[in-house]
């Protein structure tokens, strides 16, 4: 997918469309174009493409067809799961920014992580208020990595459950995990997570852009934030995304299947770049938490050198990576997660993110690895600090 | 796009996506994945491509990159319009779902066709009230193919405007107009129009489904349903959509360059086949304007008979076309275009849609027109009304 020469080393920021997938959307662009509300043979056929596709999707996670709400991505999921809160909510203070959008709009509460990014159950549970209807914690972070104790967040919520119904307090409290980041990596299941609401995103995991799902617990609520049809059961109008949604099973199913084996390729290749940059440089941090992180993240900050000027020089190698997030690199601010984690601004400013995936392989890790290298110390070089 | 012997009628319920628009779109699901937020060149380039595809759609209906919101479709843009009201809004009684169910949301009063499906500037001028904040029309409807004299109207909105100031009556009063149909059909520019807000659909004129967008004139205030990372001027968060939208530009240029002969192609189509029915059956009636009317649209309907059962029987023989609206074909209600419009039962039940477009010719048109004959002759006979 990268020429010769090209390094792409930010497959959280975005992941290109696996050609198996993109050979199962085909057909839905051309002869199977039909809508699927149509009431003639050929559009009913695409009308079942599109359930057993959804059906195929959930069950990768556990869950029904009927359960998911396919959306146009994790942003509209993430505002759709917050749709029905009226109180308070609880997130963690190192979520995406959607989330944090989202709860901004409610009475909130930010959870603090520990210095290496873990969301403690206690911490969820100290934040909780009799008024709390929601609490959103990510199953791993986009920035440093770190995978939150998720099962053990949600059955800290279902003790304080218990202890509202003795005191007759009926209001709703659910446990939604953004799980954008991970599927492929680490084990993403409903029942295991003990969740209420998870959202989804195509567009991590070499499915199409702009294609998310929302999956709700039988019995939580959702209110619709788009109406009109009255499509995914009333809770998302507009025609059905059929070629998105058959991208998006497909993309799940090869992700899922191929996950062992995946992490520990990852794994290895991430470990290796690490001791190779912490070997070249002493002064390096590597943030989030040592063992509880995403086996094809890397988070290593560079004291004392500006991560963009060093973005732009690896570029010019055809080195692609990250400072902090995707989502905040076009706006000049310090990363929150960064801040939440109490780094200081030496550390931030001069933190990149590797992240690993398809695209990567030994020899071309190697290279980039030799190659940040040189123009890290080159920085070094510059600033006198070498 | 469809076999020999299969004749697709029902082009405003879906169409393809044109071989072009897929070819423009197919780079950004491979090599040029990146995420236009990301700081590197590649990245950079492809966030270079995605508003320069933005600027060429809006430059297709008169309007600039930074007024429209990509959305994903129709539905999500009508929401997105009625995001700001907090007064009174006037529909007409014959909008798309989308606008009716974003109306219940608010304090509304719907506006009655003329029996020929028209929307009078005097009857919407009746409807607005000194807290009227917003009034949609649409510019063709989706069932009947009148078009709406949506400049006259716009016309009106000014007058009652200037009157409120004269009051010192300071609330906004915006226009929107839901173009869904129509693109590539008939003239659609912001200024000509006259209107605050257009929507419009991708997946309505050969490009990609689940891709829209809403324009916005400088000025207006539109609140965003989905927050997060701020993309789209704030308005609409979430990773950008850039195949989708190099696709929409695409199909927005093709549609609008080849408009007037294809305007005239699908006309001549459409009368043929017009007359060819009514000829055939003496007791056919053809609903909507007679010549304010989408040039690809037909509405007829052959009372005493069952639509929805012809439906099935042309189906059989590879016509494909639609009872009523494709939106509202799997509820089993009567249409409530039909109902505005003051049609009997027995009209309602027995109404065909035909919509031609790109897969419709002289030869497909000419064959199905003789299928369609031979069919509601034996439902005729099997009724006894023959």
């Amino acid at each position: 997918m990268t020429s010769d020469g090209l390094y792409y080393l930010d497959h959280a920021a975005a992941t290109p469309v696996d050609e198996r997938v993109l050979a199962e959307m085909q057909p839905y662009f051309g002869e199977r174009f039909f809508n699927p509300s149509s009431p003639y043979a050929p559009a009913v056929a695409v009308r079942r493409d599109y359930f057993d596709a959804k059906a195929r999707l959930a069950h990768t996670f556990g869950a029904k067809a009927d359960e998911i709400i396919i959306t146009a991505g994790a942003t509209e999921s993430i505002n759709l799961a917050f749709s029905a809160v009226t109180g308070h909510v609880v997130i963690s203070a190192i979520e995406h920014d959607a989330v944090v959008a989202a709860a901004k709009r409610h009475s909130h509460t930010l959870v603090a992580p520990t210095e290496k990014g873990i969301i403690t159950p206690e911490a969820v549970g100290a934040a909780i208020t009799p008024d709390t209807e929601l609490v959103s914690v990510q199953l791993a972070n986009n920035e440093i990595g770190t995978i939150q104790p998720v099962r053990q967040i949600a059955e800290k919520i279902r003790t304080i459950q218990a202890a509202r119904l003795k005191e007759n307090n009926k209001r709703p409290l659910a446990l939604h995990c953004d799980a954008s980041q991970g599927f492929g990596q680490i084990d993403i299941h409903t029942a295991r997570l003990g969740i209420d609401l998870l959202t989804l995103n195509a567009g991590k995991m070499y499915g199409p852009k702009q294609v998310g799902l929302l999956w709700v617990r039988p019995g939580v609520h959702v209110e619709p934030l788009i109406v009109g049809g009255g499509q995914e059961r009333g809770l998302r109008s507009g025609t059905e995304n059929v070629a998105g949604t058959i991208g998006f099973a497909k993309a799940a199913e090869l992700a899922d299947r191929h996950r062992k084996s995946e992490a520990e390729r990852l794994s290895k290749l991430r470990d290796t770049m690490e001791q190779t940059l912490a070997n070249a440089f002493k002064q390096a941090v590597v943030s989030g938490h040592p063992k509880k992180r995403l086996p094809g993240s890397l988070h290593i900050s560079m004291p004392g050198l500006d991560a963009e000027r060093l973005v732009f020089a690896l570029e010019q190698r055809g080195v692609m990576l990250a400072t902090g997030s995707a989502c905040a690199a076009n706006k000049n601010t310090r990363s929150h997660v960064l801040t939440a984690l109490g780094m200081s601004d030496e550390l931030a400013d001069g933190s990149l993110r590797l992240t690993f995936g398809r695209l990567s392989n030994e020899e071309n890790c190697r290279q980039a690895a030799a190659i940040i290298v040189e123009e890290v110390k080159k920085e070094y070089e510059r600033v006198g600090r070498a």
